[in-house]
């Protein structure tokens, strides 16, 4: 088994990747810290140049929700449902991960980068105006998957699984860099999911091991 | 077997919908012309109001590609590959759904809202700069695509897969209705994968049904 991720760990997408070979007790990987639209990157791994991109026994993939799903799969360990058991269960996976995708990620990450990459990464003032503005759809988005986890444990239905997972590595970045804790807090069926699914384990190996360049 | 379909087929995403049971030959449903954000479709369906939601006998779902996903699983044809056979193959499909999601649809969306949908639905006048704009970032995203098809029949391999199915919508109103044939024409393999997805007869029954309110 030879796994070459490509990409730095400070990447969200990237510490997703590593989220899903700590939940399978895969510690056995090369991280190649590459740059998005590196010409190598590209013309073998990422057909737009995307990071992270993975190559596992020669099989290369870009796109870090379906690397997640990939070694969630290959690497199955028996009794374990974090795809979903049934069809309807798979569709409920898959119709959370694609919630997450269109709707709670483009504005939770708008908010980070405001927040957190904006005075961090790129020493510039935040501005107040957009944040002011990108909260209230943030607060609107939790209010519904409040409502929702009020009824359901997890976000597909009574199980941990993959659509919790690819929730993590955003929602880590708004309490814990972008200061947005009272956001789950204030709302007590997110904030009781929220204390479980991240205090699985395996996010906290993600967290502590692969420090240089990920924090 | 009752199927409920809410929303409007006019919809790129409500043909995506009707292009899955199609394609397994499922022709017994109900479509329900509700408009977004309606309170039945949000208390009952789709916890974000988005249309399509479907309800199949009692599960209700909302998000096309989880929705196609699931029709295509459920009705499922012996010898079909629509969702890859193997791990790598499922991949390979996961990570082209993926693609088009993060960044072909966007930047053809972008296109169709400037040329189709302004001066169609909403008596607005083209903006051109806009459309300047947007046309070299659609075509740097086909030319990766024409490089990849000149390796591969289809987008997950040699194989016909949802992967390509969720493609032909929005490119479908690119091509038909924002008048940007060119775009495949200019590109060979493109444009051969184009002409052989879109001939699909599944896809034709999409079109020539349910045409109230579909073109």
């Amino acid at each position: 088994m030879v796994i070459t991720i490509y990409g730095r760990c400070l990447s969200p997408y990237v510490k997703l990747v590593l989220f899903g070979l700590y939940e399978r007790n895969v510690d056995e990987f090369e991280i190649v810290p590459i740059n998005p639209h590196d010409p190598e990157l590209v013309t073998n791994v990422s057909p737009f140049g995307k990071v992270p991109g993975v190559v596992i026994d020669g099989l290369a993939l870009s796109e870090s929700r379906a690397i997640l799903k990939y070694i969630v799969t290959k690497f199955e360990i028996e009794g374990s449902n974090l795809m979903g058991s049934t069809a309807e269960e798979k569709a409920k996976v898959d119709m959370w991960i694609d919630l997450e995708t269109m709707i709670l990620h483009p504005a939770v990450m708008a908010l980070n980068g405001h927040l957190y990459n904006r005075p961090n990464f790129y020493s510039k003032e935040t501005n107040q105006v957009a944040v002011a503005e990108n909260i209230p759809k943030v607060e609107k988005i939790l209010d519904v998957y409040d409502a929702h986890l009020a009824k359901n444990k997890y976000l597909a239905g009574d199980f941990f699984s993959i659509a919790d997972m690819i929730h993590i590595p955003p929602l880590y970045i708004l309490v814990n860099k972008s200061r947005c804790a009272s956001m789950f807090t204030s709302r007590e069926h997110l904030k009781a999911w929220w204390e479980d699914i991240s205090s699985r384990p395996s996010w906290k190996k993600v967290l502590e091991n692969n420090t240089e360049d990920c924090e």
